[in-house]
């Protein structure tokens, strides 16, 4: 792609005066995803894995559940103002018999005429059941081996280290090992590339693997990670109380606060084994060790 | 309101073993915003300043342009499943002449059938022309002003100290006082808390207001501040490609990496005046200026 950074002069002001200099930016550009020909969402995205980043939003949609149910996914042939093409729009063919999603009765913005139940409609609206079952799922991860992950995360990330602007989010396995790291300007595409990613290794349900996020948990993250069939969520800042409860609710473990050794675990604790050494209990010499 | 934040139990674990303990989540629920009774959107939103919320939206959208637009704005008082009612769902009726949006013609889920011009339509979709000019606001800030402005946000976000899960937006006047400061799990959500604060206050369009975010600054954030008139942005964090862009083409002053006494200047320098010890002709004893 070659745009996942770009370019721009800076004027940089600090205690000690100011300096004009070239800054990199994360780049931002809007995706178009169009399937059965039809346009469905639009998408502020860091260009680059687009292909994953369509897989992994219909698979966190409902609208797939795998590989197979994409027949042909590629960038529209059309060219921009200049002539050229933006492969800012990709076109998905649904393999025979997956249902499309209905367009214009989306979640986001979504008709409805009953004023009944009013809190559980809304909820409802962006509730989406999961196929898989993550709650079932045995996988046990001690957190020593989660304290490593946001390290190995962070050097991964690419791009971060030069623009300071993208969100990130990893997929790894109980070994620790970084299956893939993707970033973006949004956190929701971060998160859907690494599950495209999982699309088109054919590898969902996740049910092995532990997804990591650089920022917080929201009631979304939490739901893509059902709609992967992902155990184990891991986030290096807080969650919100509805990431808790809808994690609950599938059987999701749930890390909050992942920094150095400390981190937070809100639901499933099941699948992270106890420590040995109780707080309560440790010797007083431990504030010493090295 | 009384739900910002959640209390729930949570399994702390540290480097000197782990401990059980309640902890404060900050609160996400699902607001449904219903324009002239028809279902408009969901946003996932920490509840309170649902009416600012609702208005800031709807000016962000282009749907109003002050506060005028809007004849009524209350909560659908249908009961939830327990007979309570949610306060998640929002009725507003638009002012006599107000058209409605579009429903199903949303710019994150639209149709179209052109192919034509790719990236430009993509583009399109998500762009929306501003009635006000704030290229043309005279507002001059200097730095040292600037870079007060995170700590009195900071100072002015309650939840955050609690939850660590919380987005800040503030709005500003050019003497550094902090005219409103919102919070959210969400970062549009919190600016279109303090946008829907500017229309309620009839202040829209803000011309010689500053708004600051705890974040990053992205494309839509900067058509936020587009549509209301905001001249300029500042950014705790980094500035997408895009969103300088977008402020150029605005006229719009970005400032981003907003931390201490540094700032980047990325657009419409003119509005923040040269400090007066350029780094190049600094004396060496600035370095250890107490």
């Amino acid at each position: 792609m070659g745009r996942v950074t770009v370019r721009r002069p800076v004027r940089m002001i600090g205690p000690r005066g100011e300096r004009q200099r070239p800054d990199a930016l994360a780049a931002e550009e809007p995706l178009e995803l169009r399937v059965n020909g039809k346009a469905l969402a639009v998408t502020m995205r860091t260009p680059g894995h687009d292909v994953e980043l369509a897989h992994g939003f219909l698979l966190s949609e409902g609208v797939i559940g795998g590989k197979a149910d994409i027949a042909v996914a590629r960038y529209c042939d059309g060219k921009g103002p200049d002539g050229k093409n933006t492969y800012n729009v990709l076109d998905v063919s649904l393999a025979a018999g997956v249902d499309p999603p209905d367009v214009g009765v989306e979640r986001n913005f979504y008709t409805t005429s009953s004023c009944g139940v009013c809190g559980k409609a809304a909820l409802d609206a962006v509730r989406l059941r999961t196929r898989f079952d993550p709650g079932s799922a045995a996988l046990r991860v001690p957190p020593e081996l989660l304290a490593e992950l946001p390290g190995t995360l962070r050097e991964r990330q690419r791009v971060f280290a030069s623009t300071g602007g993208l969100h990130a989010a990893g997929l790894f396995t109980t070994a620790g090992e970084a299956l893939a790291v993707r970033e973006d300007v949004g956190r929701h595409n971060a998160v859907d590339k690494v599950l495209g990613w999982g699309v088109l290794e054919g590898r969902v349900p996740l049910r092995e693997q532990i997804l990591l996020v650089s920022g917080r948990a929201s009631f979304e993250l939490v739901q893509k990670a059902a709609m992967a069939g992902i155990p184990m969520l891991a986030a290096v800042s807080a969650p919100s109380s509805l990431a808790v409860e809808l994690a609950e609710e599938n059987g999701i473990t749930l890390v909050g606060f992942l920094r150095g050794s400390s981190m937070n675990v809100y639901t499933g604790g099941h699948r992270i084994p106890e420590t040995d050494t109780p707080e309560s209990t440790a010797p007083s010499y431990a504030r010493h060790a090295g």
